[in-house]
Order: structure tokens, then sequence, then C-alpha cells
């Protein structure tokens, strides 16, 4: 029975803050005191330390496979880098591959974690191809594997997009069994016309990212996926909302009564868009879908936190690479 | 020269109403005044009648075939249907076949117009299938046909319905020429999964029309083809709006100083859908979609009218039979 | 029996615009033709000219007493000048003194119109002291006098403003009669704390002038008479709306299916606040209730014009002097 | 030095639940623990029991004199029957009298509370005449009471209400010392003319009170005081809101990034007006203002608190008698 006992430390929960020591025995926290009397194995001073539950980054992607890239982290290396900021929990995604089942991919992103990992990790599931037997598998993947959260793409027509129907029947079974939607909103036909008028234009430089997923393509997304869910009654998660137009969606939503669960990532928050315009190449450093935003979004982000609206920062993290430079 | 006189009636005009008499000549007008001091062929004495323009249907459909069945009325019959009450213009929509191009639509709709026709008319040009092909007729259209507004379908998926993607690409054209998108803003998928899933449990009876079309249908795809106008910069036309739901989308577009034209149809004017909910196969005869509303949806949309955000009233004529009971 | 031929015009009407011949006899329009085969006592070639109906503007103050100075144009004057410009129609404000009747201010402003102006003029009924005797006056004002458009103000306090309970039983006292309330729609007390506090800091130029007045002074009036008149079930012109704050207020109406009428003013759509900003004194000449607003107002006012929801442009018209400058 | 060990409880955090025992020092929780390896003067065995955190009311009035009644209750009784339901702490409002100082309130409420209260307290300070003595008062209370809230009536005018000029200078003068304003959000000129026309009318039955307060009254108020606070860019806490109409106008704050602080009342949750409907005087038991909503409200209300824009449910309890019927 390991036993570890911090001292002195200032303990933050959801609420407070406060001195206090506090004694771990076989990782779960036995006891949290103003003066501990007891001894442990281990005991570490954290006089003049915050004492922080472990951070849960709910989005992030190791060894994605991606558009002919790799995120570069695996399981172990992305957690050892989590845990290094304190985040001791990842949520990553275990994507179906178009023809083969939910199962199959459960079953690889474990093979990609299980024994490698050295934090804690759950999975969304995410659905890219949504049919018959796919439907059947909803009640096992909530059930059996304790994953509830199913997440779909509304982008990347042809890799990964699912259509509406597809969206919307995946809804009605998950409100069947418990579980959650969870979705990537961009209009991927708005955002796949662009692409192709910029390429055919010979405009690929790192600012036509941008140019090329304006706002409007994520609020129009996430005002129809806010839709859907709506007529379904299913619960609702947009992850890495970027931007003003598209929290505007999930306001209106609360007039009708609805509740939606958004997500932003530290990214939105902190950087812009005039990153794309510098010279040359630097801009391909924060490419990235949906894309840096401008000032005016940054400040609406911070206010939807302030206003409880958006309830979530994860990272979206994925470093990727070419395959020959995989680590 | 022909000519005619129509003395002592109530002239009605887009902003006023008094008494005149007016002469024609040539099927144009000639002169309105107090009191005319001339002679005509043909003189009438419109006393105690009001004396309106000719009536504009902005939205019919003759000789339409959809699903198995064809719209009764020809051209001849359709057109002197109209006469009959005051409408001497309706605008028909030439139907591009998938495959085919909008110049045979179009041919094909003069074909049945031209020299049947008792009334004037004009056509939409409905784009079923958006391609390279599709975008180089465009210009013609506009410029030689005189047709500006293109219809687009969001319901009726493998028959009628386009992509957002061509949806958008065409409004993007449309610009170019000075044109109009002219849209049927229904989801299709969201449609298409309800009328299957009634379908599968044998709910057949007309109720299940309403219910497998909800307002939110509606309301999602003219809230998305709003976004799309938006983002292309093009002027929208929806055709028969129901809902209140729908007409919001319309009103929050006013606050980005975005314009969009509103239609809706006499019927959903007039009746509501407690029509479907009648004994038997009653309801069958106002099956049309979008489906009949609730008697708050009629109240909104006179209101709409009144507060001049709904421009149009049409019919959506097309009274729909079986081939071989064809007039 | 007066004649008048005008030959050769373009006649432009509310939705059209041809070319035509006009007879007028005894100041009515008797004849409108392409070709008039009559005489007149007069004719005048138009050629290249346009034809239009008289222009009203709907929102003028002649000979107005205004925190000790008075608005330089006589109805002589101003209707001469207005007739300059194609306006053939006036509507003033007889403006009620406090402690004194309906009637004697409309007795008032005839003396100064009647016999005076060369134009035509109709009045609103300013009503700056609603009380027990003032609500007796309503029927006869609206029956008698013909004035059916009540004006109040909500800035300007303990001169010409009235309070909300002022203001709600006016409106449920026009209800009765088919009367419609007409505001000024600024916050009154907003407005005297913020000039009051420049006054006190010595800030005095005329920049101060429009920050004094922000445009949430004017929303939160405009939503607060709108609000009031939805309770009354009034009908509500709202007079030279100048911001897009106001207009959302016009446009969130709409949404529970109130129809408010707005009034902007031709300065609103052209000047901008700039102006104020000007060195030295420059900036006195646009000094004006509310003031001047930013660009993207005026590309509001623009688009509310084009969305149908400001229905009316007037000018407000009213250069004040000091008294001993009068004319 | 007094010690309590409370064993085997399910301990409820803001975020968490779990059984743990506690250990309380001197009024303070010293210890929790999964298992405590301690003894205390007084042990109790929570075994099937919760154990939470002592709730907060923040909204009561004890001995609250109000339109010559008394709330029944003292500091000692009240205090002690929100004991008796696990609220260990009360904040009341210290109301000031007309033409005196927020000091004599606050002394005021001192008095009846000290040495009387079973429970703890604390106090909003309501400011019903803002003047220039009231505004240097502000700091003080701020700094040497600790009462950072202050409250203000919209309604009740000539007793306890205040115009918007008192209510935008007192913000400003919040914002300064880092207060936050509270507010009791009903058009007070709406609802006095409603009660005057219904006594008027001789409509006195308990119905009559809800009639008398509208929706749109609180909605209004509402509104504004949002928009005041806006400008003045001051922290803002609507108590005791009801309706959906009240929470769209905090919803529609949202979407320009302001965040309002808003309360509802258990009473609201609960409760309906169909009370106020009951045959005879029954209805009287629940007259209270606002007053009691519909099934929709409450679903709006509860809906709130699910998207994290209501935060506080509170009371607002204050049982009011006749003065010789005081405990």
């Amino acid at each position: 029975m390991s036993s570890l006992l911090i001292r002195n430390g200032t303990v933050v929960t959801a609420t407070d803050h406060y001195r206090a020591d506090v004694l771990i025995r076989d990782e779960k926290v036995a006891a949290i005191a103003a003066s501990l009397d007891e001894s442990a194995e281990r005991t570490i001073d954290a006089e003049g330390c915050y004492l922080f539950p472990g951070g849960i980054d709910a989005h992030t992607h190791m060894e994605l496979p991606f558009m002919g890239t790799f995120a570069s982290d695996t399981f172990h290396s992305g957690t050892l880098a989590a845990l290094h900021g304190g985040t001791t929990t990842i949520v990553d995604f275990a994507i179906q591959t178009q023809g083969d089942s939910l199962e199959a991919a459960i079953q690889e992103w474990h093979r990609k974690a299980d024994g490698h990992a050295v934090g804690d990790y759950a999975f969304h599931c995410a659905v890219t191809d949504f049919n018959e037997e796919t439907r059947k598998e909803v009640p096992r993947v909530i059930n059996e594997h304790g994953i509830n959260s199913f997440k779909t793409f509304m982008a990347y027509k042809g890799a990964l997009m699912v259509d509406d129907r597809q969206m919307f029947e995946l809804m009605k079974e998950l409100v069947k069994y418990g579980g959650i939607i969870t979705t990537h909103a961009e209009n991927g036909d708005m955002v796949d016309h662009l692409v192709q008028k910029f390429l055919a234009e010979g405009k690929t430089e790192p600012r036509y990212h941008v140019l090329s997923r304006p706002p409007i393509c994520e609020a129009e997304a996430s005002g129809r996926v806010i839709d859907l869910a709506f007529q379904a009654e299913c619960p609702l998660y947009i992850v890495h909302m970027t931007c003003e137009e598209s929290l505007a969606r999930v306001k209106a939503a609360t007039l009708r009564n609805q509740k939606v669960h958004a997500e932003t990532c530290v990214q939105y928050l902190l950087l812009d868009d005039s990153l794309y315009f510098q010279d040359g190449f630097e801009g391909a450093k924060v490419v990235m879908s949906p894309p840096l935003r401008k000032k005016k979004d940054q400040e609406a982000l911070w206010a939807a936190i302030n206003q409880n609206l958006v309830q979530h920062v994860a990272t979206d993290y994925s470093l990727n690479v070419r395959s020959e430079e995989r680590r």
C-alpha cells in the first residue's frame, strides 16, 4: 500500500483555495486536513505551491493519421508532455475507418494507448460512416466500452464527413442509450469550394488557409447541428469553437431552452489570425482547422467563459508531420 | 389599332385608389383621367367595380412531372384559370433534368407554354445539377433568355436536391451576372429520415406528412441558405415560407444588414394543419411541401407581411394527378 | 377653373416610371396619358425632366422655441424652401406648453402657419404634460382637428419629457380613438447625467455633444417605448432613428409580430460623427439630438430602408438661432 | 477548543460527492478523509446521510416594514428557520429610509440582527435615495462595512424607487470602488398605472395582482437596467427573475459579451399563477412581487439554471403581517 503526503500546499478546488496537507493512499486522496498527523512512505513539502486536481484535456489526437501526415506524438510522449503541464487525463478520438467498424477503431486506439500512456486517458468514438451496422454497435460502445461521446465531422467530405441524415440518425440512436453527440462544425462544402478555388488560382500561402474557412463556415455548421440536436433532443458538445459568430448560435439556442456544451481551445483564446499574414512560410506553424480568428473573437470567447456558456477549454493537440518524420 | 375604354371604375394602384376612366390602346394603358373625352372600339362601364393591375403569381408549376404524377393543368388551362381570378402573369419553373442542360429545360417549358398560354408568363430556371457545363450556361440564361432567377431545392435528395457546394458555387456565378438565387428550403436529409421511419412503421396516413416535415426542417434550411447567400453576397428569394421559425431566420439576418426576399402562399395564410388530422383520407387533399402549419404561424406570416418582411404572396399551384388522369 | 398641362416628362410613381403628359385641373391631377389631346391655360414642356408627386417631410419644426433659441424659419420661409426641393407638404409639431392644453398648442401652431405657409402642412400634436385634462382632449384632437399622431419626448426632463406612466396612459387612450404614438427616444436621465458631468468638467466643445448621447441612450429608450406600445397594443412611430443599436430593437420586435414605424433623417444617412471632432467650433454646425453617428450606423440605416424596416426619411428641420437673430 | 467528528456521511461539494469522515475544530473544517483516526468532543454517525456545506440564501427580508405591514420574522426566528432547512447564511437588505443615510440603515439592520441571529448573516445595502450625500457614503459602505452589493428598486415609485439617473450615477460610483448593482426590475410606472386602473374598477381580488404586473413590466425593466449597466460597465445582479421574457434580455446581453448575474427564487420554480385564480381569497397567500408566472416560465427558469445563466436560487423570504400581528 503506497502512500504520499503533500504538506503545506495551497489546495485549489473548483470553488475554493486553502492551505492544507493532503494524504494520498493507493493513488486516491485519502485525507485533506489543515494539519495531518500522519506519516507516509514519501513526503513532499509544497510550501508556496498550488496543489491542483489533475487537468483533463478533453480533445487530443495522438498518433492520428491525417491527410498523409501523422500526429507526431504517441500516447507515451503525449501523455508525458501532458503530465509536465499538470494534465493527468487526455480524451482522445478513436476514429472509425470508413467501411470498418467502431469496434475496430476502439481496438486500434487501445493498442496505441494501452501500456504506452503514462497518464490517464479515455476516448471519444468518432463516427465517420454511420450505417445499419454502425447503428447496431452504439449500445455496445456505450455499455461495454464506457464511451458515451460520439464525434462527427461536418467537414472533410469524402474522408471523415457525415451528412445530415447520418448525423440525425446517430443522434436519435444516442438518445436511446444516453450518449452525447460531439461535433466538428464547419460547412465542408463551403470550405471545399474555397480551398479548390484558391488552389486553382495558385494561392497556396498560409494566409489562404484562414481565407478558405471564414467564420460563417463554422457558424452555419454550428447552427445546423444545434438545430438537428434540438429536433432529436440529443445532448450536444461542439468542439473547438473559435468565433463570435458561432457563439451567437449557442446563445440563440438558449432562447428555446436548449443547452449546448461548447469547447474552445487555448490557442483560440491566446493567438489571432494576424499570424497567418506573416512573411514567408512562418504562418504555416499555426495552420489548424478551424483557423485562428480575430481579437474580437478572443474577447467573445473569454466573455463566453465568463458567461458560463463555454464550459470546456481543451487543446485539439495534434502536431502533424510527414510519415518519415514520425517519432 | 385596338382600343378599350373602361369608365367609372375605382382604380387601385400600389399606393392609392381613386375613381377614373382608363383608356387602353394596343394592350397598353394610354390614359388615366378623371373623365376621358375619348371614344374607343369598345367601352366598358365599371361603375361599382375595382380596376386592378393584373396580378402576378410568382410561383406556379404547369404540367410538372413529379414523383410519378403530373400537375394536371396545362399552360392553357392554368393561365385561363389564373385570368379568372385576375392573375394575368404566372412565373413557372423550367426544371433541369439531372444530366441534361438548363437550355433543354427552358426549351421544353417554352414548348409547353408558347402558343398555349392565354395569359402572360415567365420562367424561373430550376437548377438540379450544377456542374461545369451548367456553370457555363448561366450568362446565356440571364442574357439571352432573360431569366435571372435560379431555383434550387434543398430537399428531394437524389431527385432535385443540390448540395451546399453546388448552391454556393451557383450563387457565386449568379453574382457575376446579376442573377438571384431562389430556394425551396427544407433539410432534405432530415425529411428523408422521417419519411422512411414512418413508412417503416406503417404510418402512411395523411397526418404523417406534416409530422415528417417539422418546422425546424424548414427553419434550418432557411437559415443555411441565408448564411450561404450572405457569404456569397448573392440576392436570395426563399419560396413558400410557412412558419414562425423560418421567419425568425429572415429576421435574424436583418441584424447583419442582409435583406432576404421571402414568399409565402395563400394556403399558408388561410389553412392550418388541423386538416391533416381529419378522419380517413380527407387530409390528403392538402398534402403539399412544406405542409400547412399552426394558427401561430399564420399570425406570424400576416405580421411579416405587415412588417414588410414577406413581400410576395404566391400559390405554388400544382394540382398533381396520376399520369392516366391528366387532362 | 385653372388648368396646367405638363408635357413629355418622365412620371415617377411609388412603383414605376414612364413618359407621359399630365393634366392638372384645379390643383388635382385630372389625366395622365401617353399623349394628351388637350389644351390648358398653361403648358410646360418637361422634356428631360422627372415629374414626381410632391414630397412629404413628416418631421419639421417651424418657429420652434427651444432652450432659449428659436427655429429661424417661419412657416412662410420654411415651406418656400421646402417647395424649392420638391417637398410640398410638411408635418410640423404643435407642442403643448406644460400646464396648458393641447388645444392651445394646436391653435398657436395654426396661427403660425395659417395664411403664411406657401405649401401644404399638417401637425403632429406633441404631448408634454399628460394629465386628466389632457386625457379628455384626445378624442377632440383626433376627431375635430384630424390629428392622430401624438408625439412624446423621452428626453429633456423637466421641459418636454413625459414619464413612462404618462406615456403608457396616453397610449391606452390613443388605442381607443385610433391614434398613433410618435416618440423621440433617448433616455433623458442618462443624457442629463452625462451632460452635467461634462459641463462640470469644463468639457464644452462640440464633440462632447455626441459623447453625452451614446447610441445606448437611444437604443434603451427605443426598446422601452416598443415594450410599452406592445403592452398597450398601440401603433408606434419612432422619429429620427440614427443607429444600429436602435434598429436592433425594431428588428427584435418583429420576432413577437410587432410592427414599429421607424423614421430616419437625411443627415443620419449622409453625415457622420467625425464632424464633431473637427478643430475649433466647426462641429457646432451639426449639433442635433440625437447626434450624428458612425459609418456602420449609416450602413445599417440604408440596409434598414432596403429591408423595409425604416419606412420614413424626414429632416427634423430646425435651424435654431438666438432670439435676436430671428428672421 | 471545540471539536466535532462526523463519520460515514456522503459529502456533497460543488462538483462531487463521496463518502468521508469530517472533522470540525472551532467551527472550521479541519480534515476530510476516507477514514479519520481522530477523536473529538462529539461524534455523529451520518451513515446514510448527505453532508452539505451550509446553504446561503442571498435574498431575505427580516423585520422588513413594508406598505404598512411587517415581515413577521425576526433575525432570530428567521435564521433559526433557515438553519432547520440547512441554510446557515442569509443575506438581508439594509434599506435606506428616503432622506436618511445608508449608514443609518446599516446601523439599524445591525441592531435587528446582532445578538439575535442564530445563523450567519450579511447585508445588501438598499439605496432608495441617491443624492450627493449618499454618493459620499459609497466607499465607506464597501470598505468599512464590507458590503459591496447595492440594491435598487425600479418599482414602488414614491417609496423605494430610484429613477434612471440615480441608478446610472450609483453604478458609475460603484465601478470606482468595486461594488455591484443589485436590482428589483419592474417598470414602476406601468405597474402603478395598472394597479390604480384595477382599483378604480373595483377589481381587488388576488388575481388582479398578477394582472397588474405582466411579464413585460419585468422584462422591460430588466432590459433597461442591463443597458444602463452595460454603459456604466458595472457588474449587475438582478434579483427574483420570474419569466421567459426577462431571461431573454439576459440572453440577448450575452451577444455583446455582457455577463448578468441572475437570481430566481424557489417559488418561481415550483408554483405557477393558476394559484391566483382560485376561488375566494385563497390566492392572497401567494401575492408577491413579481408574481408567480406560467408553466412555460418555470421551464425557462430551469433551463436557464441548466444553461448556467441563472446562477442563484434564493427565497426573497418575507412573510408580511399587519403590525399588530407581529411576533
